[in-house]
């Protein structure tokens, strides 16, 4: 595995898999590495020629009070889990690199962004729109993995890459869970015994949610108010959205009818974690 | 030549392109093409194995109340043109085509755009980075080039391309003048005679503005008040701005050192006229 830190010398590899003519997967991340991460790779090994992760702690998608700062990081790890799957080139730019003086560009987008994580983060789909453009364009990757406990990056990329004509497929993978259900997550780390098992109120408000939406329950605000309930169950556990989606256009349903992804984030103690529950397709 | 309208019938002639692995030029355009056009399209010829034109009226880049709806058209004569000139793909692809419902993404930027036509044309070169950000990615052209008259366009396009890592060449090339100066546009065919003679100020105050440059003038203000009187003498010409300019950032400069972009945009009449003078390099 060659692990790359500047783009020249990353385009200088990736030459060669050209003239190769090898395809391409890629899996960004921002590091700090889970079973989340693994299967990502794993599904771009098996469809792909060479494997190509990222590892980017992106300042641009994290707002002003948020845990740029303390986001975990772990780069001697990660790279020899990166080695253990098989990864080409680990790719891990300094900030410098990717926003070098001067940098002014962005990608964004007028809707998708309106709801659930995007307003609650002012600006991170911003920031996520723009690395992703920089960092596919940078690759050349045939394929690029996304897991789905981001569904709204996933409809987002998804949407950005139709819109601006990237040649690019996206590649969207399950939620990978702990063995009681949380789901995995880099910043489950931030949690404290207590918080980890209150961090459960999010994966049974899902299941809640999914048994509703078997026996038939077609409005959202019923549903919305029972899994409101599940998690005030829990003290260390602070809502920050439940919502009912078109997974496609991230719009709020009232009615369900078919597609319908269900999101929420919920803060415990100080920590922000998302899950969500979708039955359809983003 | 090919006429081509629709993505997928492009991509479709493009990859025999690729299998041979021929250059591809592109011109940007939108349409009613003159002299300045064809000498892009010279340039490119020369430079590349293959050469694909665009033709198509942006609605992104124009304002509310702008010249959209009026601004000319006549494929039959641009195809011609282009056919003489040796093009191998003439792509005119409908609004639909290009913005299917539903699209909302866009590319911008935060600085070179404050100033110059950015400042009078709000959501301008939002428009412009974001068609030329899908045309350079439908096409993936080698190599696209553009008229020094837009000036500022050339400047924000070689930023977009820096900033995002496009793998494609911006190419400039000079202005294309009419026997008494008036710089080549397309919208100059909205000039009627008293207009046309009057849209002469332009290039006058910029042959001021190298005059007093060349004589050693360090002083912003002094040469934009003498471009100013020059243009105050006709009756049917009123100043949008004008601007001495640092080429690459478009920042203000008030005092001149080395590179300076003198940049305006005049209405004469009800049509807005710009042109440029420019010492250095974009």
């Amino acid at each position: 595995m060659k692990i790359i830190k500047s783009i020249k010398e990353l385009k200088k590899e990736l030459l060669e898999y050209k003239k190769a003519n090898l395809s391409i997967g890629f899996v960004p991340t921002m590091g700090y590495l889970h079973e989340g991460h693994l299967s990502l790779m794993r599904a771009a090994k098996k469809e792909n020629e060479r494997l190509i992760v990222s590892i980017f702690v992106n300042p641009m998608q994290f707002g002003a009070n948020e845990d740029l700062d303390k986001y975990p990081r772990d780069l001697e790890r990660d790279s020899k889990l990166c080695e253990d799957e098989g990864v080409d080139i680990l790719f891990c730019p300094s900030v410098e690199e990717l926003y070098p003086k001067g940098f002014s560009s962005y990608v964004d987008m007028n809707s998708l962004t309106n709801t659930l994580c995007g307003a609650s983060r002012a600006g991170h789909f911003r920031g996520v729109c723009t690395v992703l453009m920089k960092l596919f364009n940078i690759t050349g990757a045939n394929r690029a993995y996304f897991g789905q406990k981001d569904a709204q990056q996933c409809a987002v990329v998804k949407q950005m890459v139709r819109d601006l004509n990237l040649d690019i497929e996206i590649k969207i993978c399950p939620i990978v869970r702990e063995a009681d259900n949380l789901a995995k997550s880099s910043r489950n780390v931030y949690l404290n015994e207590d918080e980890r098992k209150s961090a459960l109120c999010l994966s049974r408000a899902l299941a809640l949610a999914k048994k509703m939406l078997d026996e038939g329950e077609k409005e959202a605000f019923k549903i919305k108010e029972a899994m409101q309930k599940e998690i005030e169950k829990e003290n260390l556990a602070r809502i920050d959205y439940i919502s009912l989606v078109n997974p496609k256009t991230m719009q709020e349903l009232e009615q369900i009818k078919d597609e319908v992804l269900v999101a929420l984030a919920v803060f415990v103690g100080k920590t922000r974690l998302i899950d969500n529950y979708l039955r359809g397709e983003i």
